[in-house]
């Protein structure tokens, strides 16, 4: 990116972060909601700096289509709860244990390991009631139904949680192929990036072949953001990132550098998101936010 | 309960819990779903020989409308996916510590306890797939989506998991008066089965003053249910509950017969019945089932 574009987008980011952040706090039941420290941690997990990649780009392809994004703001948000949850629970003790979160103690160290496991699944059960809340009409009803169908099949057994489980099952093992790896990513990060960038195109009444090549975009992307990730844990530094790192190898996950290289990472990386933001092709400069999140998927570093 | 009336209605629930479990197989991801040992945890938790009760509520409180029981049956379906959800984390080593749930090993003991915290999420998340999917037509949509939004409420931080972290945090606390310990309860189990009885209505376009009835049914049910939860711990052997007594008491949790006393939990179990029984009288025979489930809350020995 030039130095202008750069700006330009770093703008759009933020301005698009503190939209999302403000739903938020208008939908989400207040910090002070009886039984107060479970709304307590639910907060802490919330409001903790995170990116917001997810409903950002859930925006930005609601905006590619020409759809009015304000419509969109409460799903991507609901995108955002779901996102939290995962992290809350990859953290835990029995998962990925780890200490430490965009800078600051993990929910289950500040709160324990119970209140954390709850505040999840409380986020995750207030996800689809923000989602079934949406809109009053019968038509507005039904297209939030559909959107909880879509979003309950990425974030579930055959999605996310089922790439969760994936990522446990095949740490520590040795024969784990590039296509293995891949798999496993397409459940546990990338379905929910997709489904992000598809609920964007179905709020703003996107045509079949719009939704088909943002589907090809959210999936390139979803694998490229997970491979710089990858990366990040060994390139990056604790205080950029705000977590640990060196972690991966610690817990003997597989990553795309132990299979393909740190080089071989890199090149893929390139090529998945050239290869998302050709899929782009069709769509005028609307699409523009979309490339700049294309590109800062693996430019990122944190 | 007389011989004929008890046996008839031993018929009844095991016919519904059979079409309830015939339901779910259909429905649910099959075991040999990828990743396959995720949806064998799922599997494992589900089919457990649990009571039905939840569902079965809905049912029966369908039928007490007049409504097609056969319609509602995937949303009460749904309904059981949540309250398996919610056992399987309740019973995490964090939470309460059970080793046995119905005469088996609990999920975190057979499968780890990560494999049992994502069996959770998935269940829960799937429940909401489940409800999305009903229904093609726009007015089927948007009463799947009423259901979601209901059933989300109950189950979120302001229902059930409010309740379960309300308990932790007053376990082994010395000033619990019978009203918070009934506020408690009103969250951890209450809520559920009060949804349940209203999803029942709402699937049988029950009219407003049917609905008010029925919640003032669920919500004596509910607390009484729980009653005899503390009752049985107490009471109950553990060959009959299929799950460890006395618990409450080695985990410190305050329980009704702690605050009022066994004498006084017995009696305000029975009142809340005649209370539930009371709300139904607007109903003809079609309620007997709720009638007799009712009953069942306060008679049963597991």
């Amino acid at each position: 990116m030039s130095p202008q574009v750069e700006m330009n987008f770093k703008e759009y980011f933020e301005d698009r972060q503190k939209q999302i952040d403000n739903a938020l706090r208008k939908t989400l039941p207040p910090v002070n909601t009886f039984p107060e420290q479970l709304h307590e941690v639910i907060h802490y997990s919330l409001f903790a700096g995170g990116k917001r990649l997810r409903p950002v780009l859930a925006l930005a392809s609601c905006e590619a289509v020409g759809g009015v994004t304000e419509k969109c703001l409460p799903f991507a948000g609901a995108v955002e709860l779901i996102h939290t949850y995962s992290l809350i629970h990859d953290d835990l003790p029995s998962m990925d244990n780890d200490d430490y979160r965009r800078g600051r103690l993990t929910a289950h160290k500040k709160f324990g390991e119970a209140n954390a496991i709850l505040a999840g699944d409380a986020l995750l059960t207030e996800a689809f009631y923000m989602l079934s809340s949406i809109g009053k009409s019968e038509k507005e009803k039904a297209l939030g139904c559909q959107i909880i169908q879509e979003l309950s099949f990425a974030a579930g057994s055959r999605g996310m949680v089922g790439g969760q489980a994936l990522d446990l099952a095949l740490q520590g093992r040795k024969e784990v192929t590039p296509e293995m790896l891949e798999r496993l990513h397409q459940h546990k990060t990338g379905a929910l990036i997709s489904v992000s960038v598809r609920i964007g195109a179905l709020i703003g009444e996107a045509e079949d072949r719009q939704i088909k090549a943002l589907d090809a975009y959210g999936q390139k992307v979803g694998l490229a953001f997970q491979i710089t990730d990858d990366i990040l844990d060994i390139e990056g530094t604790q205080a950029e990132l705000g977590k640990s790192v060196g972690k991966d190898k610690t817990a003997h996950k597989i990553t795309f550098p132990d299979v393909i290289g740190l080089d071989g990472s890199k090149k893929l990386q390139k090529e998945l998101v050239g290869q998302a933001l050709d899929a782009l092709a069709i769509f005028d400069n609307q699409a523009d936010p979309l490339r700049a999140l294309g590109r800062y998927c693996i430019e990122r570093k944190k």
